[in-house]
């Protein structure tokens, strides 16, 4: 295990002071184009240096015509260039003493016959030269913390702190919009292709020293190096929770794998296992992983299992209840000193058992900061999953009803709802126990953007709630078992 | 079984031509007055009869002291008056030949001790009068057809064809804006709450008869005529699906169910046999529930399980693979035809395996059309699941790069996306297949908004897309075996 970015063989790559790229040229259409403009579009600081046999410039940068013309040798080599040409470059990248690569051209390994040998001979050059490099059929890399984006789709959010590494490109590029939806973003992510000479471990020692990064996400076709995959995870799991998305494990996912990457899967059984012994959190589906990550990242860590409901609606809180059992979660009887704080706020029609169904309170305003701070208090309560519905509407006719002036209700209703969200981020730091909440509500609203900005989960459902809690749960087990 | 809606008892109660509301008041935070509200909103076209003590007018309507000053005996009662004043008022009613009623008020049953004999009166008091009543402990229902709405939330969508009976009256009101996203919307959705006199079987015989609904959901905490459910629904069946979210199977929902509704919920085993006797869909959580009734009212039904997966990115097909193959669905090998016909359609780095992944296409737009034709063609291919990802602001560059002039960009692109949304449209009338789309994308673009109002569904991810088109597949099943 290294200790800083600086000793993996990827720092150069997600980190260059300076990159040639290969592929590029003024064609919209070609794809080494569209990594140089997403290059570009996020304002990378070091040097760029296109090379392109015939072009003076490359979208607007002034392009060489060969390696051996660049000025310096660069920091890495981006490759997208026709699969047959691939060796010749990096044979030449060698020669002027560039030591890091990312070969993005596919056709190699993963389409059987002709590429095997391809690929073959691309990993015997990069031993000549001591090149280190990510793919061949990958999707580039982006960290965007160093304004580093060679990717076919321009990253638009802010740098985040979720690290990846894929098995997938598209797993990296198709989530930068879903995961601003939830304000998260990715620190680094690395798109490992064929894996032919850096492969997902090295990637996990990388993002296990990078300081920007809070949780490793995954997304596996088959793991290579199992052995080194379970060693590098066990060392890693008690500082940062690693959670896995694994195809390979059915029949069709096991066929679609192999054709995408040639990478022979195993049955879900084995993989269940390597996961159990590494302490790795599996999810079952893309946006299973983004969930687990996004509470893990954000939740303090769950002691565990027992969680209490709280709800306003008997549905939502049933569903939730249903949900909870589901994912191994209990739901505790609360105590008497719970249910004495809690009487002054609860209507007759409500209930003290759990899920607490208030069905109403006496002042609305109690249910984002007394009530859940009560519930928090209780000793057998290792977190709270929250029902939300935030109606801006309903609680713009509220504001009317009680004489607030027309023209300064959508102003009133706003800063109370920012001070509702702040209340339950303020709960959370209190209590330093799990708070997650739930909702079918559209996310956009003012509530759920603050709770976002400040770190509250809330999932769209209570299923993907109870599911994320329990990772949570998961992470601290493995996190025990491991250090004992 | 019942032929027509006008046979059911709930006919008046979701169809009356004047409503008598008691419980609404000038009082912006009575729950009446906002059931009142509501139905304001929707624009109901008939008569209502605020009854109110001491108000002369409610919500700028002329209001009655009694029920007996009424000018008629209105076809229905709503009311929402405290635990303690409902059977006098119910009693009133009776005497005033007001023959339905929806009981809105709780604290009846679902609390025990005196809610127990307090829900005994009010039945007895129905029978004397032979006053049929939804409730009580419901949240009210809506017609959107008849613009009828008396619930707690104002209902702002279309009319829409899904119908609905529910034990939680949150999974009406609080799905009205989820609903709205997919394009879908309530026909008739009834609160049946503590189900006194009126219960969920009853809601399935109007809704079976109803015209304007295409599909019935059920949210179910416990069934209470057993065999009447049974029955009733082989009955439906056959001519519309029925899809059921029952979480009464797990401990902790079990509970929950018991103090929300004050039903009795049985092990998950039990529910799944009825469930398959009575050939209902069972959904896993009220997501799952409304993508079931999605595909179910959108789609061709399937005529088997064998699925052609289409796809760009290799990874998003395995994650589709493996779901369709954790859903009992299988993917067939492309027939040799296919596999030809597509030939011209297809880079080196593509595969004709199934999923198809295309990597890209010479001509982005076979995406849409030439490619699903052909596999729709195939002939051991029941339906497709195909992945969507449709970035504007790509198309757009795109556009520009053609030399597009500047102004007609923005117009040019949604032309082109909207004829890509009718493409797919088109393919699956003529070749009466089921398609569905799967995406991670945002649905607020022009070409899912075209799907969505085409009825081509488009899930957010592969797995809910598979199981999606698993439930077409169950139904078809279903349908089969009662049939026969």
């Amino acid at each position: 295990m290294i200790n800083t970015i600086q000793e993996s063989p990827l720092y150069s790559i997600v980190n260059p002071r300076s990159i040639a790229v290969f592929g590029a040229s003024n064609k919209f259409s070609a794809m080494g184009t569209s990594l140089l403009a997403s290059l570009k579009a996020i304002g990378f600081k070091g040097d760029i240096y296109p090379v392109h046999p015939r072009e003076e410039r490359v979208l607007e940068l002034p392009a060489y015509q060969r390696v051996a013309d660049l000025p310096v040798a660069p920091d890495c080599a981006l490759i997208v260039l026709p699969t047959a040409v691939v060796p010749q470059v990096l044979e030449e990248c060698g020669q002027r003493g560039i030591k890091h690569a990312i070969v993005v051209s596919g056709g190699f390994k993963e389409v059987g016959g002709e590429g095997i040998a391809l690929e073959k001979q691309i990993i015997s050059i990069a031993e000549k030269y001591e090149i280190r490099f990510l793919g061949p059929n990958c999707i580039g890399v982006v960290n965007t913390h160093h304004h580093l984006n060679v990717t076919f789709f321009q990253y638009e959010g802010e740098p985040g702190y979720v690290g990846m590494a894929s098995q997938s490109g598209s797993f990296i590029t198709q989530m930068f919009d879903y995961l601003s939806r939830f304000n998260l973003g990715f620190s680094t992510a690395f798109s490992v292709g064929n894996e032919a000479n850096i492969d997902i471990v090295d990637c996990m020692e990388y993002l296990a020293a990078c300081p920007q990064t809070r949780v490793i996400t995954l997304y596996i076709e088959a793991i290579r190096r199992g052995r080194e995959f379970i060693e590098c995870a066990r060392e890693i799991v008690p500082r940062k929770p690693i959670v896995a998305y694994y195809v390979g494990g059915s029949e069709a996912g096991k066929r679609a794998g192999l054709s995408h990457t040639g990478a022979l899967a195993g049955p879900d059984e084995l993989y269940n296992g390597v996961f159990q012994q590494s302490g790795v959190i599996r999810a079952h589906s893309i946006e299973e992983l983004f969930d687990f990550c996004w509470a893990l990242s954000t939740c303090h860590r769950s002691s565990g299992n027992r969680v209490i409901v709280q709800t306003h609606s008997g549905g939502p809180g049933a569903a939730a209840a249903d949900a909870c059992s589901r994912s191994g979660l209990v739901l505790p009887t609360l105590s008497n000193k719970t249910q004495e704080q809690l009487g002054p706020y609860v209507p007759h029609t409500g209930t003290f058992s759990n899920p607490v169904d208030l069905t109403f309170t006496k002042n609305p305003l109690t249910y984002f900061s007394e009530i859940p701070g009560i519930l928090l208090d209780d000793a057998n309560a290792d977190g709270l999953i929250i029902y939300f519905l935030m109606p801006g509407s309903q609680m713009e006719r509220s504001m009317r009803s009680m004489g607030v002036p027309e023209d300064a209700i959508k102003e009133e209703t706003e800063k109370v709802i920012v001070n509702l969200g702040d209340a339950i981020a303020g709960l959370r730091d209190n209590h330093k126990k799990p708070i997650i909440g739930y909702t079918f509500d559209n996310r956009e609203g003012t509530f759920f953007k603050r709770l976002d900005a400040k770190g509250i989960p809330v999932f769209p459902g209570p299923v993907r709630a109870a599911r994320a809690f329990a990772s949570l749960v998961q992470y601290d087990q493995f996190c025990k078992r491991i250090s004992s």
